[in-house]
């Protein structure tokens, strides 16, 4: 039985979705994120981690999310010198969405295969 | 403390995480799929509802969405014909989704108007 919502739930839902896609849209910004939050990375660690994303646009993503707080650039004094990137505490937050997409896309697959 | 992922399940993540954003990419797709799961709607009625998209963007994301079953066009022999979408069944397999979404969206408006 669908839970039917208010009026002013629903705007309010639909606001919070249309904010929360416009930080985080694109097909990139999730799995580098997922990808940190499983372990820290090198620039060529995430690329191969995240497959098929390109030198161009993952140094573009990660500049985005570096500015929303979700993932933190480690320059380590190394010769030459190394630099790290980590999935921020604040990314913590976005557990639960990265596990209902990841279940999602999991059964979308079942349903698409499964003919 | 964070739970660590074995490489095999981490890689199954990404991957079903990619496959997910690959069908829902965008920033339109599930604010559209969210207005129709609170009531079916015509075209207007969704342009209206999900603010700033363009008829040409609303009419291409409502085809992806039917040919991934997450909408229905349904056609009425009114006079003039009239034409309703609606969330299908499986749409309610996004519920989750939708659900962390808004409330991440939330939050992070609070942290970034908290400043």
């Amino acid at each position: 039985m669908k839970t039917k919502l208010t009026k002013a739930e629903c705007s309010s839902n639909l606001k919070n979705v249309i904010d929360a896609l416009y930080v985080l849209n694109g097909k990139w910004k999730l799995p580098i994120v997922l990808s940190l939050v499983n372990s820290p990375k090198r620039f060529n660690e995430l690329m191969k981690d995240v497959e098929g994303i390109s030198p161009k646009i993952l140094a573009q993503e990660l500049k985005h999310l570096e500015q929303n707080e979700l993932v933190e650039r480690k320059v380590f004094a190394t010769t030459p010198v190394s630099i790290v990137y980590e999935a921020s505490e604040y990314s913590e937050t976005l557990k639960d969405v990265l596990r209902t997409l990841s279940d999602w896309g999991a059964g979308h697959r079942k349903k698409i295969l499964g003919r």
